[in-house]
């Protein structure tokens, strides 16, 4: 019995703590915490954009050096991630969901990028990390709309 | 002791099973995933958007088949959910809060509906369904408030 | 053990009620639901959003007598909370993320407002309460950024 509320206690807390990562992802690009940002990705992580993409940590946190990522938030952006769909197996784990990325257009602000995300994420000895994540714009791309399905 | 912890256990993953329904929302929509955005509604649900109103899981699940849906899609946009605020009173629960549908109008998306959701649920033997939704248009309609003022 | 369990239940419970605090704040505000807005709050805490700065429960719930607040109301207005990233720390807690304002201008809705928040939160006898909000406009202020960096 206590077997199984360890078991249950232990799918609440994996699936906060891979809320927590992905709340955390759009205040520390925001704030180029570079710190904050890379502490929650795996070493050998890759994160595709469209036709970009990062392979490793440190290129990832090294978003908030890029001249355009700066440009944003010296001119007023937040990246919000919308709450996501989690899905944990065992040590692996994915979410799906939105992210929206507004730029200060004054005296408002712009929906400047409107992306689906499909993150994958691993649990390893100092906690879950995000192995992956892939962003595509909801352009009408059907490459988007196949990160939202559920497989 | 340890039905008190169970009992605190069950809260937990009920709360955490509706967050679930409710973040699944927007990715199977934008997905057009009919499958999956079935799977969360009652047999006997039914979903209430200003003047439309659909009756029964197969008419819900159907909204992805509509003219006016697909060419959402097909233009690029994002079903939004927020966080929503969610109380449980043993088998049933309801669920307050916004959606946000952002239809891609190049560069950028627009804001094309900004809502008011209420949600009820039900406790099922197959685990919780939801069993009604109603979305209205935060426009200065007063109905609209109604939805989201706690009882 | 079970005290193990009764201390891993309690962190998750504490993370959860702080969540549902925050996303009751939106549908309060739209709702102009006073008795609601002011009951997550503590009798003396203080709400700072740039240049105004409210002290006390009373003057925070009574954000929804404002005939801006009102005039937004009217017009159709949505207080949209992100999911914040929280972290629970004894008996105090704090919260980062976004907050979005969307205006109805019709056919669709502007973000009149994008915003950094940081939350301060307190256990007392009746449950956590809110003891602080900061909200800054995220429109390239380096004060808005810091709300949003860990420390």
């Amino acid at each position: 019995m206590t077997d199984t509320l360890e078991t249950r206690l232990r799918a609440i807390e994996d699936r906060l703590a891979i809320a927590d990562i992905i709340a955390g992802y759009g205040p520390a690009a925001d704030a180029l915490d570079e710190a904050s940002l890379g502490a929650d990705w795996a070493e050998d992580a890759t994160y595709t954009a469209g036709e970009h993409r990062f392979e490793g940590r440190a290129a990832i946190a090294g978003i908030t050096g890029y001249a355009t990522h700066q440009g944003y938030v010296a001119q007023g952006c937040a990246h919000v991630l919308g709450p996501h769909r989690i899905e944990v197996d065992g040590d692996t784990a994915t979410a799906r969901g939105h992210s929206v990325v507004f730029l200060h257009d004054a005296p408002g602000w712009r929906a400047e990028r409107v992306s689906a995300n499909l993150w994958h994420f691993a649990r390893t000895p100092e906690g879950w990390r995000i192995t992956g994540r892939e962003n595509r714009l909801l352009n009408g791309d059907a490459a988007a709309h196949a990160l939202l399905a559920r497989p």
